[in-house]
C-alpha cells in the first residue's frame, strides 16, 4: 500500500480537498472543490465537505490508502474539541469538523489535525513561499473575509485556543466616518463592493471592481484606496504589537490591482506611530494553493503510528 | 566576593536602579531613583542613569561586586546595538544605553542585557505576579506612555528587533471623533488629563483626576470612561491577533480608580468582534516593582562566564 494524506480547506465560499503524497506535495488531478456560503445549511455544508473529500479520494491509485488528514478552517476554531464556528458560515457553530473529515477520509479522528486557515497559509508561505526564512511574520488573506496567521520568533503561534491570527477582527475607525468597525467589515471583498455600491457604482463583485479600477472609475479607485488604507493601519498595529518583519497578503481580493500594495506601503510609511516599525508587505507567493499546502503540511505534526 | 547584578529601569519620568542578589531578589535599601523627562537633555539623562546606578551600588556590602546588569527601557529599543530611542525622551535617539549602564556598573557591555520595559514587566508578572502560569499573555503599563510586552505560547516574544509589545501604538479611532490616534495618544495619563482640561476640568495630573473621579466630577468620570474604552478596544484587537488568555495592567494611571477595570471588561464584552475571544484583564500584581524585578531576571539569560 502507498500512504496518502488528505488536505482540506474550508472557507466562506468553498471547501477544497486534495490528496497529499508522502513528500507533502498535492497529487495532480486530485484537487476537488464544492461551494459553501453564508446561506448554506449545516446539511449543505456536510454534503460539500464529504463531496470534496470523496472526489479527492477518487483520484487515489488502487494501491493507495489515506492515513491522515490536515484541515484548515475559517475561524474561530476550537482545537481541543476539533470544532469550528466560521464567521461567514453561520450554520456551523461549534461544529465537529475534525470528526466529519475523519468520517469522509476513513481515518480515526486522532489522525486529523485541525488549524485555523490563516495559520495553514502562513505555514505554507513560510516553508515554500513569500515568507521563507522569516522569523516573525504574518500571512493575511483578503477575500470574502479577512484572516491570517502568525509566525513568532520562527515558530508557529496558534495562541491560547488556536485562534491567533484573526487580523480581520482588528478594531479600527472607519477611514471616513471614524465609526468603530473591524478591518474585515471595512476591507473584505464584499465590504468594499458594498461600499462602492452605496456610492453609486453598480458592479457586483471583486472582479468587476478590478475591471472598473483598471478603467479608473473614481468610485472603484476610492474603494481600493479605502481597502489599502485600512489594511495598512491594521498591519501597523500588528507590527507594533508583535514586531513583524514581513507580511504576505493573498486571497482573491488582494489581486484586485497590484496598486493595492502601493497604497498599503504608503499607509505604513505615512501613518507609522513608531520609528522602529520596519515591516515589509508583499504579495503571497503560493496563491490559491497556500491553504491546501499548509493543511497538507499539518500532517507532519502527527506522531508516526 | 559576593556577586550581585544590577537592575535598571528607564522610563519617561524616572530611571530606577537596584542591586539584585544571587536569588534574583532586589537588595533591600538599594533601590535608587532619578528624574527623567521629555525636556531632559542627553547629558541630563546620562547623569540620571549614572546617578541611580551609583546610588544603588553604594548599598553593596564591602565584599560585593557587580557582575552583570539587566536593563529595561521605554521603547523603541535596538537590541542588537544596545541602543534606545524612548518616545517620551526625545533627547535620546539611538542612544547606547547598554554601554552607559556598563560604564556605571563597572562591567563589560557583554554583561548587560537590554530589553523593552514592557517585556521586563510581563516577565516579572509571569514569574511572580498576575500572569503566573499563563501561556499566552500580555502585560501593559498605563502611565506617562502606554507600553507592554507579550508572552507567546509560554515564551518570551521580543519580536524581530526586540520591540514587540508596543500596544500603546495600536491605531484606533478617537472614541468621540473617530480621528486616527494611537492608544497612547488617547489613553495615557497625560493624554487623559489634557482631554479633561480641554473640557474645562482644571486639575493637573492623574492623582488629581483620581480624586475628581472619586468625587464623581462628570468630566473626570467621562475621562476614565474614555481611557477604559480605548484600552478595551486595543486589548480586543491584540486578543484577536495573538489569542491572549490574560492581560495584566499596571502603571500609575491604571490606579486612577478600580472602576477602570470594569470599563475595560465591559468594552471587551460589548464590543468583541469574535466569539472565540475569552481574555481576562486584571490588575498587575507587582506594581512599581515589576520593571526592576523583570530587569533583574534578564540577567539569568546571560551565559555563565
Amino acid at each position: 500500500m502507498t500512504d496518502y494524506a488528505l488536505a482540506v480547506d474550508l472557507g466562506g465560499t468553498k471547501v477544497e480537498a486534495a490528496l497529499v503524497d508522502g513528500a507533502g506535495a498535492l497529487v495532480p488531478g486530485s484537487r476537488a472543490r464544492r461551494a459553501t456560503g453564508r446561506s448554506s445549511s449545516s446539511t449543505d455544508l456536510e454534503a460539500a465537505v464529504i463531496g470534496a473529500v470523496t472526489a479527492a479520494r477518487a483520484s487515489m491509485p488502487p494501491d493507495g490508502r489515506v492515513i491522515a488528514a490536515g484541515v484548515g478552517s475559517a475561524g474561530p476554531v476550537d482545537l481541543a474539541g476539533g470544532r469550528v464556528s466560521p464567521i461567514n458560515l453561520p450554520a456551523w457553530r461549534g461544529y465537529p469538523l475534525a470528526h466529519l473529515v475523519a468520517i469522509g477520509a476513513g481515518v480515526d479522528t486522532d489522525a486529523v489535525v485541525l488549524r485555523l486557515d490563516g495559520q495553514c497559509i502562513v505555514l505554507a508561505e513560510q516553508r515554500l513561499g513569500a515568507l521563507r526564512g522569516a522569523r516573525t511574520a504574518m500571512g493575511m488573506v483578503v477575500s470574502t473575509g479577512i484572516g491570517g496567521g502568525l509566525v513568532i520568533d520562527g515558530g508557529f503561534a496558534p495562541g491560547a485556543s488556536g485562534n491567533a491570527g484573526h487580523i480581520g477582527q482588528t478594531l479600527l475607525g472607519d477611514p471616513e466616518t471614524g465609526a468603530l468597525a473591524t478591518l474585515e467589515e471595512i476591507a473584505s471583498g464584499p465590504a468594499i463592493v458594498a461600499w462602492a455600491n452605496g456610492r453609486g457604482w453598480a458592479g457586483r463583485d471583486g472582479e468587476e471592481l478590478a475591471a472598473a479600477y483598471r478603467a479608473r472609475h473614481p468610485i472603484a479607485v476610492a474603494a481600493v484606496e479605502r481597502c489599502g488604507t485600512a489594511i495598512g493601519r491594521a498591519v501597523l498595529s500588528a507590527a507594533a504589537l508583535v514586531d513583524l518583519e514581513v507580511v504576505a497578503i493573498g486571497g482573491g481580493f488582494a489581486k484586485v490591482t497590484p496598486d493595492l500594495f502601493g497604497i498599503i506601503d504608503r499607509t505604513i510609511r505615512d501613518e507609522s506611530p513608531l520609528a522602529s516599525i520596519d515591516v515589509v508587505v508583499r504579495p503571497a507567493a503560493l496563491g490559491d494553493d497556500a491553504p491546501l499546502l499548509g493543511a497538507a503540511s499539518l500532517v507532519s505534526e502527527l506522531q508516526p503510528a
